[in-house]
């Protein structure tokens, strides 16, 4: 959550990318983009079930909404892109598929499958209509779409783990269960102003001394280049 | 096996991709074909060992089996290709890889290490005699070797696990040991009817309603522009 | 380490690639590099966690100390080369990211957190030294730095185990704790003798009866095509 809405502070001040909005900018590569779902969906159970910290049954409960929200997520959004473009896309799919782990992760330990489930299909629908619609009504230029996705899904996953929280999955939720989804919305309010203005002074920090942006040459040319002395492919 | 199976029965109904036979159509990328593999493999550590439900002495051996029946029959199906054709490839190692994934993968929590090689040299040379001659002889246009890979063996898979069984590793198979091998044989049979019959009806319901075959335009064009309006790479 | 120094002698025996130092010889795709690194990443987990044979307190010391060793190499590398050429590239940073998988292998059950992170910044320094100085001044053309990276970074380990081994850690050392570095370097240096021996004898063999090296024709025209009969990518 504090990375999304860190990113959308930092699109604001950052600018747009030059030619955005005029230029098409689709991704370079589906191919790359699906092999790192792929692996991301993989080392995100080291992170979600691995919480656990032992090989116990909440371990277990974890890896299995974990696997529930994504892959349900994942498919929700395709189709949703079905519904609205007539194409469920590949980029869809795994846009919905982070969607559905970021959204999960905070509940993975303390929620049923059931839950999971409807947890994922808002995973798939709600970042979904953010990186949809909301990214041209406010007309940010957020090019991987942390905002919707990590902002919005972490958002949403913080305050459905206050509604769905079981203590038959997790007993730690006993003691916490009147007004916990208060508690959530209070916890996501001051996670949003801490993240919003401690990554505004930061990155006004970094604008006035060293600098936030490259020239539009070297934008132009590419950072692989410029800043790293390589390029990503050679013949 | 059911995969594979079915698999057969829509090459059948499908018919070939034009221009099949008269221009050659390889793999687009060994590089990405490695890598699917690669992540395939660790995957399926998760479908067999994870199968045991427990992180005890059975999920072990089927880790064990895994990696062993995988590793041997990556490297028969290459040596296979160097003794027929003179080269061993990539694709061949990789198919190898997956056709031993696919034959251990019934027997994994139920089979010795030695079992596991000997299951690993025959899922290097069963499928790819099937892959290499088989398709061949009888003339199905088969993209991406489902059949001849899962389709024979899962088969193979299923019928040598009632061979290796032993209850020195699961103690489950004490009580079925007798005749497990016909057990397993009457199963494939049923297994075949099953998948052949219903993958009939149902690809014959879809022939007839939506359609199973894009237009020669489409299909020269590419599915990926068509039905999910993007492209695998963009410059 | 025995990798490393074996493959120190096959780049003297088998000798540089043709152009060596006259054409300029890049990595073909950092892309694939990157993917690559991440994958060998999480396979080293069940390499280091996985020798404890067991979901034990060893185990995840493993676990711990060998995702701390690997992400600061990879830091600490890049940084090396930011401060030496003004660019840290992901060549580097994946560079490093392996010598620290293979510094704190021997290590990774016998040593604490932070005797971890100092083994990280060695593997981070100490191989970037050899890759970026070492090579150039002994003039060997070793394309995938196996002798830098695994030769130096193993020897390197090996003895930390002896410096850093800890009985806290694995009650193993307890026994051993006297002199361990010495024992270290004792293996060490057999290691290395055994490694460069036999190695010599197997390449000179295998020169003398089929031929280390192919043609200057077969090189240019590349070893997949000659040796594989297939080629990485057909568009």
């Amino acid at each position: 959550m504090t990375s999304g809405w860190s990113a959308l502070v930092l699109c604001i001040i950052l600018g747009k990318r030059s030619g955005y909005g005029k230029v098409p900018m689709p991704p370079h590569s589906m191919v790359l983009c699906m092999v790192g779902t792929g692996m991301l969906w993989v080392g995100w159970y080291g992170f979600n079930a691995g919480s656990a910290l032992g090989a116990d049954a909440i371990a277990s409960n974890a890896f299995a909404t974990t696997t529930l929200a994504a892959a349900i997520a994942g498919f929700v959004w395709a189709m949703a892109e079905w519904v609205t473009r007539k194409h469920a896309s590949v980029l869809g799919f795994c846009s919905g598929v982070v969607a559905g782990l970021v959204v999960i992760t905070p509940a993975a330990g303390f929620v049923t499958m059931s839950s999971a489930v409807i947890m994922g299909v808002l995973a798939g629908i709600i970042p979904f209509i953010a990186v949809a619609y909301l990214k041209k009504m406010l007309g940010y230029d957020d090019a991987l779409d942390t905002f919707g996705v990590h902002g919005v899904g972490g958002t949403l996953g913080a305050i459905l783990t206050g509604v769905f929280a079981d203590e038959k999955v997790n007993s730690v939720v006993g003691g916490l269960k009147d007004g916990l989804v208060m508690e959530q919305i209070k916890a996501v309010v001051v996670t949003i102003i801490w993240s919003v203005v401690a990554t505004t002074v930061i990155a006004l920090i970094v604008k006035v001394t060293i600098g936030l942006r490259v020239t539009p040459e070297v934008e132009s040319a590419g950072l692989d280049v410029s800043e790293h002395g390589e390029e990503g492919y050679i013949n």
